[in-house]
């Protein structure tokens, strides 16, 4: 399979990427290793579980003390690293530290993730085999590669890229993330990592990556579960010698929030056993929380998420998820689209092609629109539909 | 099949039900008729999604006008009759007043439930049909078939017994249940119907099913959507001419208390495509409130319902869901016991086998006992596995 450069974490100048098989999982890629040449801007935003993983904790520190400067991130799957006491919080320092060593740089420049099954102490040994290697492997190629050793249950991987233009030239985003269980917004939701070659400061970085994750990973649900291992991490290294000042920010921000909302999508579509891209767009409410409530229970719902599986327009149950929202909803004043048919209109008039309902919520793509008629705010949410596969992925993963 | 008329809500003295087929559902009993002989106190707690179907509406409305007086409660499955509008509050209406003309009682004297399909309206034909049928049926051995008739997707019908001995006498408590989705704690979930032949004066009995409901109903979840149609409703007719007065009232409290849990944990057992019970038991808590978020957080979880299903130990999935519960828990204090085998002690220590523990999760019934380590407080929430026929069922409901 060959691949472009131009896509993903080495899509913007100055970084080199690499995925290999280190031995964690069976015969399948599970280290990756994205580098930038020069120190970069590093901000994060994590779990809120607060049971957080030790490649997260390390992670956190790590940063307060440099004040956000990064170089790379070495990022295992397999093993989470999670609830691993003492043991699997050196054992997260050593995989920064030895990766730091293996590219000559500053232990501090090094950031660590982990992705896998929550209990289980990382293999040292393999990872030290490892190492090496994926740093003998990085190119500017390599972007495709670290996307996909970082996957687990997910069936695809997840990268792209986004190009913003300014007074001062172009600077470029390139993204990465993984899925694809324990997603639920509550949180920076599941491990993403972009990349720019912008020179972004990171006091400025940091709150653009807060709003950003709110409007992308913030707003998709899997299953409900909120992993103990989410981050989102950003680096920008200024290679294309293009800052972003003032009045650049709101577009770049906006390409941030492009990439991330591309990969909180893909991550959605492909949730475990997933068949269907689910949005669930809320119109009328009274104010943006409100709409986004509804959003977020609908999206949560599995009743609704295995009619939608089963291509039945079952309007009931995405009435039934908006007055369990919270909201001061009015059943009678909804006016709802499934697929792009109206199935309910206001006074819970209800008359539609059965047929034509089930064709439309046969395809990839689904849209719930629900409109409230309360108000003119709205939100989106995505979630994926509910499918025996789900169960058959979970009931056996870890063994 | 034979059952005994010492079961279910005619077990108390002064009640007779019925349960027969009137043409809503396909070849199933599809209207139940409970009778008191004489006017009882009648308490009531309903869904609190917001969107609330007609019938609880009208039940709200005539218990708030009659002070909390009603005799009969008559109620059909298949068409939930929520979501519909005017019309659907006339039916509500009509099936009350209908049901009462025929018994010849005051028509504020009866009460009115539906479950099934949210959007369809009631067929008022085959009520009218099958309502005279069901008061010619009204019998003292009639609680189980009327049991039979308000199930949906139940596998098995649900009613119990309890007896509370006191110094001016024995009162017998009657109830049952239906399930089997849309069953999460928010509220009364699902609809469940206790009779009594105690006195127990309606200003009593209310908070009492209030508080019963609370460590019952509200304790138990199937998958997280909560139902427009959700009532619990208790009857006391005071049959057996035996007063509960403050020295009995804890007594009956408990005695109804172990009626709704009962019923609450076979809604529970027979959770949509489970094949397991699941007892949630939190302790080592700083307060009941924090074990209780815990304790629910861990029983909505899709991940550890499928990882009991595939009777896999997996318990990061257990410490993840209590690191999302928003409870200050601490993952290294944590002691985790799955199906009676210690899997998890403080500092993360995990060592067990592999094998015994696949076998106790394999049974029919499962603990889940997490102590947090943190203080003295616990609470108990029960739910089920989560199967791919929880899909199957789901995915093809409506159609």
């Amino acid at each position: 399979m060959i691949e472009r450069s131009t896509v993903g974490v080495t899509a913007p100048q100055g970084y080199r990427a690499s995925g290999v098989h280190c031995g964690i999982r069976n015969h399948k890629p599970d280290l990756a290793l994205v580098v930038s040449d020069v120190p970069a801007a590093a901000a994060a935003v994590y779990t809120r579980n607060v049971v957080m993983a030790a490649p997260l904790l390390y992670d956190r520190a790590v940063l307060e003390r440099t004040g956000g400067r990064a170089r790379a991130i070495v990022v295992n799957s397999g093993v989470a690293n999670a609830c691993t006491g003492e043991q699997g919080d050196r054992a997260a320092e050593w995989m920064a530290v030895e990766t730091a060593r293996l590219l000559g740089v500053p232990a501090d420049e090094v950031l660590v993730g982990s992705t896998g099954v929550i209990g289980a102490q990382l293999p040292l040994d393999r990872l030290a085999e490892g190492l090496p290697l994926a740093v003998e492997r990085l190119s500017v190629e390599g972007g495709p590669a670290a996307a996909r050793a970082i996957l687990t249950t997910d069936t695809h991987i997840k990268e792209t890229v986004q190009w913003v233009e300014g007074p001062e030239g172009t600077v470029t985003l390139g993204g990465m993330a993984k899925g694809s269980g324990m997603i639920h917004p509550d949180l920076a939701t599941t491990l993403a990592f972009v990349t720019t070659d912008a020179a972004v400061p990171v006091d400025r970085l940091q709150p653009m990556l807060r709003r950003a994750a709110d409007r992308s990973f913030n707003r998709i649900t899997v299953d409900g579960d909120t992993s103990t291992n989410d981050m989102i991490v950003v680096l920008a290294n200024g290679a294309a010698e293009v800052g972003v000042g003032p009045s650049g920010e709101a577009g770049f921000e906006a390409a941030l929030t492009a990439v991330l909302t591309f990969l909180a999508r893909e991550v959605a579509r492909d949730g475990e056993g997933a068949t269907r891209l689910i949005t669930v767009r809320v119109t009328g409410a009274v104010t943006e929380a409100d709409a986004l409530a509804v959003a977020r229970t609908i999206s949560s719902s599995p009743l609704v998420k295995t009619a939608i599986h089963g291509a039945d327009a079952n309007w009931g149950r995405v009435v039934a998820a908006a007055g369990r929202s919270g909201v001061a909803v009015r059943g009678e004043r909804m006016r709802l689209s499934l697929g792009g048919i109206e199935v309910l209109a206001p006074g819970y008039a209800s008359d539609f092609s059965e047929g034509e309902a089930t064709h439309r919520l046969s395809q990839n793509e689904v849209e719930i629109h629900l409109d409230l008629g309360l108000g003119e705010a709205e939100a989106v949410t995505w979630t994926c539909d509910l499918t025996s596969r789900y169960i058959d992925i979970n009931a056996g993963y870890r063994t």
